[in-house]
């Protein structure tokens, strides 16, 4: 990408802002969590909340301080691997697994840890910034805020380990219902672009944007809702493979899967009696979206509606074209499932340097998600933006929309 | 797929015959293996060879003659579990990871088997044959096809764990070596058209037709070699994970990997002292195709060459274009990875009823391999063809050959 | 042991008659099974009955032909590690779980490996043999009688994997009825000896003979009953965790065990269906010894029964006691769980070389059997003799005789 | 045990003394430990310091408060099964492995909870207790030591995870050296009687008291030292099966064990470069006691030395004998591994009601440990103490003693 005539643009001050309200936005979201709270991590694709908190400080520290930041010294040398996340390049890292037993540093210290960072990024930002530096500020910011949604993805799954059922955070929003009745939406099909067009930041699996041939097909107006998908459990939907890819029904089967994640088991009137967020147990709601999907949910509620789940070409061709006015909830309710594997684009290069294993070395056995969810923070969200996760993943935010051929 | 009129114009006994030469490689295949040899079963993803026998025998059975010979009786009601390898709407099925261990029904009884199904399939072919009922003919004689290389590369697998290094099937053929330079063989890219386009027989995966745009770009004239292949590894390729997808790298750790399989170890030339093969332990042949690959490691090779995989779609647009005849090693030698994820085809459909499991179930995290390899039995490649295996799959007759943006 | 005295008195030719009697009992047992059945293996635990009928010969050849009969050849270098059970002093081993994936040698090979170390072992019998290596001869003939009877619950439980519930052996024996109505014997208790006093053979782990104390307790006069063992299950025996040890309770629910080994489902009747053997389903008999049971079942019944499992030194002394008699199925019906771990005795010294790993090295974690069952070749048993098992093992034929403190 | 004449003779005022100052030291143990450190848990075997704070608590309130105090209620109804451990007959049980994602209550709920218990246990101390609840008060303080001793064996495993090997309990004592040179001390053998003789309180697997009869033996003086154990690593003992049981051996490789647990990798010098404490990382002592051996690694140390381990009978007979006096370390340094399986002494039975489950349902599969460590509580060590846990635990504070036969 060329962020350098962009951030050119900018002034110093828009830019100590801008960290400034980035970073406060993931202190903000912890505040309500005890230090036992942000310590724990409940399966080994999730982390705890201070590591989020931690290692979001250690990437500027890695890709700006230290390089770039005359005299800069680290709190504590062994941050470097304690909060180092995959960065093969960038040297050890300290088991996955085991993040959830780094009592020390304490939370006081992970949060002395980030003060220390802000004040030499403070420092650094208030002086010019070169072409490469700028973006690496960009990208620090980008990476910051997709932690901000796994923070609540995974303190949600953590906490969802506790027979109390506590509320994680109470002040979090809940899923808006979308109001309509649900209508297909025709799209035309034929040459499409996807990837990002530009301005403004992106990342480097977005690219190159590149023209592709779409058949005639339509997408449901708004995301699948509980009700709707309650139906599909009371026919039976986790109890016949029919519906099912092979791997799906293995994985229901194994995992005792009757339900999306988070449901409560079901009453006497064939509801679940409670759904667990992150505001604690809320009432079924019919009519709102339904989260905590799998792609194998997806996939089987899809065939058993008759349907398909769209490509993400086809999503992100309607998302930015004449009929997307109609299409509700594309983005801040949920990530939308799409047929398709997380392959490179045409022409992909990963960027230069360790920020290349970003995105890159992940392109294989995930599946795209497209469009953003209630956790997503404010100007996280692009059309353009892909989201990956395997397709037993269902601890994110993660919904889905209906596709058919025309 | 619309079978009907090409069956019609087959006569009886050119059915007949085609069905008998078809079953009968089968027994060929099988014929130098021991009744020990083919009832073993040495990991849950590959069968004793018996059991391919019976299988094969299973599909005619099942989908034709219950059904469409008015009398027809299975020789034990048992069988019906027993073989059937993966079809949900065919009732149970024995566990997969246990089918090692059915000594009985033993070979002579299986053959007895083969011999009973094939007495009442040749009546059914001498009599008319409606379109679905010759559809069905024609895919159980190619999913009998499919079975003769599984065959092959499951025998490879179970006699490689006798340290004895046995040659299972001494017969076998030498993978051939291309002969040629590396060269870059240009493609235009633009607008290509992949999917089966008939006559002929054709798996539902590899429909419908369609249109799409490629970029410029090049492939290699041939696949990569054993002694190519070396190098890799001799520069650290199984050490280094900057060549690695994550997956890939984790797998090699994992594994304990350190070159494809059934090399045996480095002897004091740095070259593997042999390699096994179903001719038992074959020397070192630097210009003959790299076999057993998986694809983290066909891509790793790629990324370390400065190269990349192919598309499946570049794949099949080159093998069906002008440039065709420059490209070598299209077939018969090695089962190339392609970059692509074994997604569904715009608008594909499975076919109708239980054979709808063939294929679509399957197209989640796998990868498309394109071409056909030295065990492919004569008459079962097609350029429209899409293998498909998990990406750390490597008992295959499975290799590469690089691409490049142009 | 001091073999020298005794092994002096045989006669050459009784020895090689006794060698040879031994042999073709193993033979005799494998006779019945094809060769695919003697290949498989169905779980670490269990063997191939080919690789028994090997590893016999294997045990002459290494400790008896190739250190003493000059000029002797082994057929195959590779069998000195194909065939080596556990030996560390002798050499690498083939990893034991891979033991059903050696095809090679076939059968036949093995058969012609059994004749070419008996032509040996001949030779070598027919001159004098000083006490050592008598000893060794007597060593190897006691080892492959204890492999005739694992030969047996091998084949059972790798058959017990076929759907189609075949016969093994079907001129097996049948586990007999005591025919009597159950009693306690009372035993004084006070002093007893324990241990193993020759003359004859014995393991080293029936050494030294030893003084102990005992309270006053009483035994049961025969086995449990497969009716009595049904009553349990009627009470809810599976389902309450009081009658069970921790770690038993949790093996119940890790392998949802409800049934000893080899029971069928029960009927409309409450009953079992019938019970898999080595003759195939027989039915339910309820005067008949329970067989199959794990050391924690045994237990748990015992404690359900208000009853408890002898100690090895009870079962011992009051086998050779004044009361014997009145003490059925002592022999010859089912082995019989103790509440003794099996520990070495007081003084316990292993055999010097290699033989010392028979025993010694797996004194811990397992609890001692004794009696012996209906697979216990003839002239095998001892009332000293301590066999040896982890506690979850079901697939011997073991049993249980009650006991209480008087 | 007949705790009804001593606790008769307990006034009401030592009583309640004694409650508070078991009960204050246990808070003092965890005083040192933020709340991530007490909240934590490092394996499924080991809890985390809160609930273990939790736990003791819960075993008052429910095998005294609930049944005996009238009005006394719960802060919680959750915590009954939050905080049981393996009782079957109080109900269900929180998952053990889950132990450490409980963040709520926090660990200021925990303390309120300790203190609402205690509020309670004081008033009902000081009023008349009858017999049998004297006996629970005086089980639940001996238990809460029990846990005091595993809650410091547990944080040290825990914070051992953490790469900057931060000191869990900086005032934590040292093990002392001896300080004598090794000799070997006669045992006469003959008849003994093991046990516990009363009066005071001991567990039920200590009863009933007992003869038996020893052979004669000797005893170390002391305990194995750290330099003598690192000269048995010195001379291959890792690498050699020679000196293991079989089980010791595979877990020996499947573990890549190759010191003690907690020993720095080995410096220049072929010492450990420290080991990890509770203290922190404290220099090697080749005069000190070697600890954290697992039952495997005492039992090869014995059989490289020429001898073996004691009995447990051998090390109460030593201990409470005539030549105790010359025996060094018996308590308050080390757990001593003994060569004796736990299981039930003649005679045995396990208390009524739910503290049945305390002791007897463990007996199998687990080695009997003698003495006492440097982490057990004052008052808590008993000549007839047996601790036990499985071969392969090494988390314990566990070294060994050598015994030889004389």
């Amino acid at each position: 990408m060329n962020a350098s005539t962009e951030s050119a643009l900018l002034l110093a001050t828009e830019r100590r802002a801008r960290y400034a309200a980035v970073r406060a936005h993931s202190e903000a979201l912890a505040e309500p969590l005890s230090a036992e709270d942000q310590c724990i991590q409940s399966m080994p694709d999730a982390s705890p909340t201070k590591w989020h908190l931690a290692h979001t400080s250690w990437f500027f520290e890695t890709l700006l301080l230290k390089p770039h930041a005359p005299g800069y010294r680290t709190p504590h040398p062994a941050y470097a691997s304690l909060f180092n996340s995959y960065y093969e390049q960038l040297g050890p890292r300290h088991p996955r697994p085991q993040r959830g037993l780094i009592t020390r540093p304490d939370l006081a210290e992970v949060r002395a840890y980030r003060a220390h960072v802000d004040a030499a990024m403070d420092a650094l930002l208030a002086g010019p910034l070169d072409a490469e530096r700028a973006f690496l500020v960009e990208l620090g910011l980008h990476h910051e805020q997709q932690h901000q949604e796994l923070l609540q993805t995974d303190i949600l799954h953590a906490l969802s380990m506790n027979p109390l059922r506590p509320a994680a955070l109470p002040q979090a929003p809940r899923a808006a219902a979308a109001g309509q009745p649900f209508a297909w939406i025709e799209q035309a099909g034929g040459e499409a672009w996807i990837g990002h067009a530009g301005p403004g930041f992106a990342y480097d699996n977005e690219s190159p944007r590149h023209p592709l041939r779409l058949q005639p097909y339509r997408l449901g107006n708004r995301l699948v809702t509980q009700g709707e998908y309650q139906a599909f459990i009371a026919e039976g939907g986790y109890r016949r493979p029919a519906f099912w890819l092979s791997d799906g029904w293995a994985t229901v089967q194994a995992q005792g899967w009757t339900a999306p994640a988070y449901w409560l088991p079901e009453g006497a009137d064939g509801q679940p009696e409670g759904i667990y967020t992150l505001r604690g147990v809320e009432p079924f709601r019919p009519e709102a979206p339904v989260l905590h999907l799998s792609f194998y949910e997806a996939a089987a509620y899809a065939e058993w509606a008759g349907a398909r789940l769209p490509t993400e070409a086809e999503w992100e061709a309607a998302a930015t074209g004449p009929q997307a006015a109609a299409l509700h909830q594309l983005h801040g309710v949920a990530w939308q499932w799409t047929r398709s594997s997380y392959d490179p684009y045409p022409g992909y290069r990963p960027w230069a340097g360790a920020v290349g294993e970003y995105n890159g070395k992940f392109m294989v056995s995930q599946l795209v998600l497209r469009g953003s969810s209630l956790a997503t923070p404010p100007g996280h969200a692009r059309d353009s933006y892909r989201n990956f996760f395997p397709p037993a993943a269902r601890w994110q935010f993660s919904g889905l929309r209906l596709a058919q051929d025309a």
